[in-house]
């Protein structure tokens, strides 16, 4: 996690939501009450985002004393305590609804990651994640998508060289797209192509590619291109996999499967907090 | 939409993923080339976040032609081209995945919350949001909800008072807290608070609140308050609503039904972008 | 007070006055002399904005001790000690001009809000300050206004509907302007309307605005106003209100009387610092 | 003025007073509505921040027309239209209330160092003003200075040096304060020190200090200094004059009369502003 | 050049040299004078930051006319005008030493970088930059080196794997480095090892290593890693190389020579701006 | 050092480098491991800028213990330990290099500036640095230049007052600018002016200039203007002055000499670190 982008996210988050202050808790809650807070998960799920709620509170209570936090990447039950702080009570009750919103979202993307991968279990395909994620959120849903044990995509366009078919039209061809960015990117980037058919996968291969992205080919195209590259270069399929499907998928022999609806779509799971004035 | 809030975020977006620069597209593509671009809806749906794309290309290219815009709120169906624009290829590529992060998720929301709109049509009760939305996009968010045609409770802790469990526990009742919060509120602001059960609902209302949150009653309770009530405080109910049972729900009689999947579960809708590079 | 919008304007304070680098003192003083600093009132005041001084010091010298200070809101005579701290003698020599600069104005509104409250003590009239604020001290000024023992109007036009003549005239009246805006307002928001005259007290009433603004009426047109109202609305007074005149008001039946110069004229009230190097 | 530090001044102040939306004119103005604003004098005045009230309003409507404007340090009379504008109605109606805010402070500065300037007129004496200013505003205030006639001390502790009581108690008196500060003050910045006494004048003379400030003395002292130190260097006053009392001080002749009052204590200027919409 | 960064750096050069105003320049220059910017190569060079030239002064004057410009890249003799501008006098004044500033370094960087291609022209050695730049300046001094026509290595760590001696011995050896690297990396990655001797060479390769980085090997180890090697991974030389060696070491066989003096030591060339006033 | 400025291009440094994340150090270094790191000096050298390499790792790791560091100014050998701390060694090894770009450049200009001061050595004449500092570096550049014991001259265009050719040019004459300057001018601010030749020099002394920098005149003109002055003013000479030559400059009785060189191009020194993990 980036730092200096989750304090600036948080700090947002923060005064998003606070604003010039909480109009029902300043008057009714006196400044040095104290209080203790615990998050309960109310569903089975793989915990991520958990330091993201430590840095909530910290940022409302800076000597918050953190009692009991489950490790980040575990697997819980329903009714498992998963963190646990006592500090300023204000803190807690202005703090509560953001760190959830953090958390949900973040243990939703673990969790429904450790779905995908666990689908294809002993194949050699990974499950990658990509782009689609929440605007503000990358490196947080790319982190929580590691957690899940799926692994990342290039973190942007700024990381990772993936020739889609606009450059390709632009170019005039895979080969001609391949040919002239292998003579200028950085030597510590591979070369990954998106081909649209078997002539193109052909192409990439004849120009050097390093990875070639199948687009929406059916499973008997991508067996064909499988077979054709014979690991001459990585093979990533993409698009909208269905979850059933991605068994099938992998015994094609893909080495990568990337899943946008890893972070676009990833339900928010279920977590409550449960505050309490202590004396 | 706050234009400040918005312009921040939406830079953070574009560095998030550009960053120091589209290692493909900039050797691939030359600087002055131009290009063409369709935002195309894949299922039906409402828009909401057009303004978004515009700003998201504008921010690239400031000389961005906008050929076409379906409206706001719009309602359209699969196959609809939503949004054209003419400009300098480079930020069509640069910013499409932006873009269409934003306007998948803003249209899901406007989506999702007009259909519980319908699903309420003809009865008083309205639909509103939660505070249960993506830390750094409340302001998107809300809007997506009224685009939709539901209504927003309060943007956050600052500008509306919701007496919680919580402050009920560290004042002693819902009588106390509610004759407190009434001498120190802004003369502007309503008082609402959170019962949990008809005593608390009956304190509520002779301390004089003017709202009153029904938390986590099944419908018979819901009905016995609303009739106690008799209109002298506006009634919500919340919690986890399923869309069926929104429409008994609202029989009741209540003013409001608060719901955060609105926000914290909204599905991306299925929009794509072909961008086409011109002479 | 917010804490990051303060720390803001404090770091902002400081970069202004201090830019980069104090010629004055960097040379002459040695980086590691201690020092004491006391402010001492020198004259009667009520005393604000003492976390501010103490933000500004500890923002200079992190290991600042603070030795003695009073209570935000205490009433102090001349002389009095208000605050006492050791540290950085280059620290405090940097910080005092700009705590000074805070201190005296904010103790100033507080002052100023405490002589209008006493005015009006025993009346149901409550004091209330506006927006006509220092741009970039908003949140400052109104918490002094409190510490005075005067009570917050809405903090900006997004927490708090306020129905103007130039809303009135775009809606074409008072009554068209305030059912409009109860169809969409908020439900937590109270919907409060200017009137210029008892014809439009009428309509606001029949309306049903919750709270009438008089705007510059007369004492007898505002005695009329309020027998009219009957408690159907609160009743908020405005305009320049001399403090002699206070009293004579709140005996109207008033229940809010808005006074822009408890912060757009307050005097900055007059405190020195005094420090020594120590050894 | 520095141009990006007013830019967040004033965006600060915008976001301050419109935070995430004006709750009553959004729903109440239809968004493509145009209007007319016009700022009148209200009373006798210098102009001063005539620009801020422009920036103000282009923010929040880059397609603002200026219909009018007076000039800047233009003396008005009562019953002057000093701005004249006409753009969108939302944007008029939301910058109206920071606009002022701005205007009336700065006018207050620029007409209050006019009276002064008037005062010292046909002596040698300059004012100046000092850095009890407000908080964020440094900028802005010591211009609305300069517009009313009177000149600016240093900007802040890093363009000049003054060495104060504190420095000569650290450096062992004033001949060992100044000589140091020859050593190694840059060669653009002369060296003012403050004299308690006339046996500090005599040292700081001796030391061969450029600018004296005279402190806390009376009328004969400062004669008596002045008649010392026979143009060997300039001679400030300080401290809190009375407007009545300049006249004698200047004919003491002193070079420079330093105010705090010319800043900390300006009386907002009353102007008010008249919207209406256009068709 | 990626604009928000380079945005930022501007702006905040120019608030480092101008501050709260020059105070020359405001006094002497009417606000209105317009004026003729012309900037001269004094020695031949390759150039580099026209367009940094062009926004320092679009950013003090939105309406300069930019009256030629010369091209990026271009290689130019003494004597040659590569910038000529027409504006607002004071905003030429004021911008005149930044913008200089940033061009004499970037075009030194070009320049450098250019004479280095040329002494290993027609090897198949490229020459790329290193991470030893200008904090701050990174994507600028990255953009002048690729002017120059040497390539880029990582722009930061965050972009590229390099397996470096700390991270060697952590792992217990190059063999384990490269293998748990292959695991985890992004597939859109190479992996770069640094190697001290022959024996990680040969791990390097047999690990599967993409890049072999020889660190501070003598010619006769290079040729013989090189020979070791025989194209199963590209190999870099780094180090201080001297410009003399670098055909040699080109002819060694390597294929990437990365040059720290490019950025960390480039001599700032020498250019003048001419600027007089036109009425 | 400008504390809030520093911090911020700290910041910014190590995010342009850090970016999201550092992908070879978190695959390969476990989070909690420890590690110690001693910065060496690969040459003699004066040293600056160890407070920055502190701030660096802090940044990193707020648990940073330093072991041992030398002195700001000292001036060390090759082999000398400058500086040694232990801390999270993944923090140690994403610092390390932006904390060596920044040192090896201010140790640098340290070295260099001392170079200069030694060369006037006795003479009356005074080395400065120049404006010609590397944009964003401003401050921490011209601490060096004192760390190395030469002066600074203006920190940037607000603190200094110098006239040159250009608005000798507006104003009509030296003799016009001059006095007009005298007129408005800060009164702690002194008057230098630009003389290109011994005519211009009689019109700033008669006209009563404070300074007068010789603009690229020969060691005779230099003679002539310094006998004709006769200490009526200060004297800077200013322009590409050869180490060598700098003897014989100050023979010729200048108080100061301004050098670019010092800043703009200063060589980077060599300095290694060494990172080992501990136990």
């Amino acid at each position: 996690m980036a730092d200096a982008h989750l304090r600036r996210l948080l700090e947002w988050a923060l005064e998003e939501d606070i604003g010039p202050g909480d109009v029902t808790t300043l008057p009714l809650v006196p400044p040095h009450r104290k209080g203790r807070a615990r998050i309960i998960a109310k569903e089975p799920m793989i915990l991520a985002g958990l330091d993201v709620v430590r840095e909530v509170f910290l940022l409302l209570d800076a000597h918050l004393t953190i009692l009991a936090s489950s490790m980040e990447g575990e697997s819980v039950d329903a009714g498992t305590v998963v963190f646990e702080a006592e500090g300023n009570l204000r803190a807690l009750l202005m703090g509560e609804r953001t760190a959830l919103n953090f958390l949900q979202r973040l243990c939703g993307i673990a969790t429904r990651a450790a779905g995908y991968v666990k689908a294809v279990k002993g194949k050699k395909a990974r499950i990658v994640d990509t782009r689609k994620t929440t605007p503000g959120w990358r490196s947080l849903e790319k982190h929580a998508v590691r957690v899940g044990g799926a692994q990342n995509h290039r973190m942007g366009l700024y990381d990772g060289v993936l020739i889609k078919d606009n450059h390709i039209q632009v170019c005039g061809g895979v080969r001609e797209a391949v040919t002239r960015m292998k003579a200028c990117a950085c030597h510590l980037h591979k070369i990954e192509v998106e081909a649209a058919d078997l002539q193109q996968v052909r192409e990439a291969v004849e120009a050097g590619a390093d990875v070639i992205m199948l687009d929406n080919m059916d499973m008997d195209q991508i067996k064909e291109a499988v077979e054709y590259i014979q690991g001459r270069a990585l093979v990533e399929v993409s698009g909208r996999v269905k979850k059933e499907a991605l068994g099938r998928l992998a015994e094609c022999g893909v080495d990568l499967i990337s899943i946008g609806a890893l972070t676009h779509s990833a339900r928010s799971v279920d977590l409550s907090m449960d505050i309490r004035p202590i004396d």
